[in-house]
């Protein structure tokens, strides 16, 4: 380790402890803030950005790139992503960062009105200017880290995976989708309605049920908080975690399954290598990579049969009434329910494919220049119609229900899929090598699942790629079959 | 407005809105976090103070510094504190400022267990170090300030404020204290006991009076919030003030009265001028001012006749019981109780002085080096005996009750009395120019004294030092015989 990588490595500690303090601030800004603080906040978030580039960009920066040396496999690892995020960063002129900026921000509040309103015109023009901006970024990306445009973007959520490689495995899981959803929903009506929970549910015995539920998946709350937010999410540090939700008196899955998937985020951040906070090897391995961690403790743990029985029983003692409609397996026909809508956030595992494989597709096209933004309505109605047989009403419930795009945000989709399939993929290797791992979850204990993604997922950091890591992981690239067949024992078995 | 001072107008605002997004962290270290997160805190506000600090000190700042020119008295005063503030910064050197740094949060620590244990001698050697340090410290501001040494430490919460001035006040206060308690102890007596409220009072209940009073002292919520921590204190920035407190079931009067003193700071801060936000004139005018005002809503405002009847009111309707309990003049005898005791933050209005008084006198010998930190203790108890009668039992009543010196504050004592002072003087001000400022409190509506507070006051942002301030509130700088004159009409008039 000599010493250009010694003061990079500082410089890196100074950016992610920037990084951390605008971390607070967002999760405040969500979870905290009266909104008079607005104004200012956007400030405050503005300059700390400002600063991170600053640092990253410096010219010293690139001669003691030139200059570094690092020894073993996690220094060289983290070297070479310090490389790989310098490029990156200085890919893009500070004129086209601040048009993004600015483009992005004014596209995001003009879609609030317009999705209000469904009223896609609305927002067309500076959609319009944000793709634009965007292809620009894509196309100064791609010369930078000799990558297609597309692929450029994907490479800012999810370090290395390429539109070549997703393209055959949403292909496949397309060609399963169309046997398995009309064989799910007949199954599905075979096994009967389920009886619905009866509230209400107050507030505070829902959060109280929450944390305790998300403190049986393992999270230590002395190293993590739960709050309200319109959106929940997970945010925060790796020692200092936030979560949010949002709680309805009376619905009580929601809240709390949310909770849980967030929970699976914020373990994520609470294994990452301490040895290597603050430095990018340290950090999680990308947006798939997380997807997959909220989705193992989300879907494949506390929706699966196991934990189900001993969740009903929990809610059960907790508020009371018909004890079979707190059954694990009454359970898994509410939360398991299988049903081609038109939003993705309410989409079941079945279906939620079909709409990241549509935006996959989409965001493509719009990219390359082969969709132009006028064009999108008339595009999303007939792919969603290929793809599950339905068609939206209107653009509320089309091409207006997202924020990425209208935020800017292109090649981030895919992620939700990959995550999904490899949260999968993970449970059975976790299962493979943890006997009793179910049984565990059948007693609300969480802690053999923990133990291994611990090991092979968490404290793995960035040190590998989103494959290399599954292939450490469970020995195979990720591998669209071991979803299917995980889907097949669990919506098309009798 | 030459160029040089637009530069460091833009200096400054980045400076701030680096301090903004530091105090919004200390609030939440304070408010919110879970404890896991204190060694991560810790690194983010270090990282901040330390760019906050560069950029202040940076080369280019004494060179803009020297060829700015302002125009009109706010841009001249700014620039004036600008000056004040580089003289301050840059008189350091960084190894005395670090050595400060890393002394204090050791005797700091050290101290808590000291006063735990009531044990000055486990604390004498880190206190030593810590004054050491502060004697080295106010010679080298004293040198670059051209005040007296302790004069330079006090110049840092209460900027041009001299112990030449503060002297003869405390001396004089002295004086009225030795016939005043006597006498508002007997007429006390006279009085007959107070009728003890009975709880309890649910927190839940006291959180939303304490929010609603806050409001009505003018406090909008858009722009603050209310929360709990351990000590209570006023945080945030100006658009968006943070307040806390802390609750128990069986007393409802320290959150009510500790949140209606935060209340009297936040309402500052809203109210300082916008026009200047982020410049040095736009602070608030130092200690002793902001005590004014934290002082003129809690003692002023809310303990006096006035508005005692109506709060009255309003805690028998939320907690029901014995309405002569909740008379004003029942309220008035429990709140503000005359008695002589060891703790400066339990003392009534009258004996509150003589803690500062004690506190004041012996920091100014400290830092003279007239009194080794070895015969603190005993100093402490002979200085508390000729000022109340009174001698502390032990340490920890005694010289080892406040944080302040234990964590290197010195010379900001005088800062409570002067503010307290302030607002009596203030508040005859308000009075005279306001007719019906108490009619209207005594319907539970501050908005008059709030209007006068805030052109006379709070708009008035750092422009005036504190002694000027006044003279242009009040007609006159500070005259210790407004704040006698209402001690004796409170407490010795029958």
């Amino acid at each position: 380790m000599n010493a250009a990588y010694q003061r990079l490595k500082t410089r890196h500690a100074r950016i992610a402890t920037l990084g951390e303090a605008s971390a607070m601030l967002g999760w405040d800004a969500s979870a905290m803030m009266p909104q008079g603080g607005g104004a200012a906040r956007g400030d405050q978030l503005a300059l700390l950005a400002g600063m991170m580039h600053e640092l990253a960009i410096a010219p010293e920066v690139a001669e003691d790139l030139a200059a570094a040396e690092a020894e073993g496999e996690w220094e060289q690892a983290n070297l070479a992503l310090m490389r790989h995020g310098h490029i990156r960063a200085t890919a893009l002129p500070t004129a086209l960062v601040e048009a993004v900026s600015l483009a992005n921000s004014r596209c995001e509040k003009i879609w609030r009105e317009a999705r209000r309103s469904a009223d896609f015109a609305l927002v067309r023009p500076a959609l319009e200017e944000v793709v634009r901006l965007q292809r620009q970024t894509a196309q100064a990306l791609a010369a930078a880290l000799d990558l297609s445009p597309y692929d450029a973007l994907m490479d800012g959520f999810q370090r290395g995976v390429t539109a070549a490689e997703v393209e055959p495995i949403f292909a496949t899981y397309e060609g399963f989708l169309a046997e398995a959803l009309p064989l799910a929903l007949e199954i599905q009506a075979r096994r009967g309605p389920a009886i619905r929970l009866q509230g209400p549910f107050p507030v505070a015995t829902q959060k109280a049920m929450a944390q305790a539920m998300s403190a049986r998946m393992g999270l230590e709350y002395s190293h993590a908080r739960l709050d309200e937010s319109t959106h929940p999410f997970c945010g925060g540090t790796p020692s200092d975690v936030r979560i949010t939700t949002r709680y309805h008196e009376g619905d009580v899955a929601q809240a709390l399954l949310g909770v849980l998937h967030e929970t699976g985020h914020a373990l994520y951040e609470r294994g990452l290598p301490e040895a290597y906070r603050r430095q990018p090897v340290g950090e999680a391995a990308g947006m798939a990579a997380h997807e997959s961690q909220s989705l193992i403790i989300e879907m494949q743990a506390c929706r699966g049969d196991a934990f189900l029985g001993f969740l009903g029983r929990e809610l059960q003692a907790a508020y009371g009434g018909d004890a079979a409609a707190y059954d694990g397996a009454n359970l898994a026909k509410l939360w398991r329910h299988v049903r081609p809508g038109f939003i993705r956030v309410d989409a079941d595992e079945i279906t939620y494919p079909a709409h990241v494989i549509l935006r996959f597709r989409l965001e493509r096209a719009l990219i390359s220049g082969d969709l132009a933004v006028a064009d999108l309505p008339q595009a999303w109605g007939e792919g969603l119609h290929q793809l599950l047989g339905i068609t939206p009403p209107d653009d509320a419930q089309g091409c207006l229900q997202d924020i990425h795009w209208h935020d800017g945000a292109f090649g981030y989709f895919p992620s939700y899929t990959l995550g999904a399939m490899a949260a999968a993929q993970l449970m059975g290797a976790a299962r493979a090598a943890t006997p009793g791992l179910d049984a565990a979850l059948a007693e609300g204990d969480a802690a053999p699942l923990l133990a291994w993604l611990r090991v092979n997922l968490h404290a793995q950091g960035s040190r590998l790629g989103f494959q290399d890591l599954l292939r450490s992981a469970t020995g195979k690239a990720l591998d669209p079959a071991d979803f299917t067949a995980h889907l097949t024992r669990r919506y098309l078995t009798d």
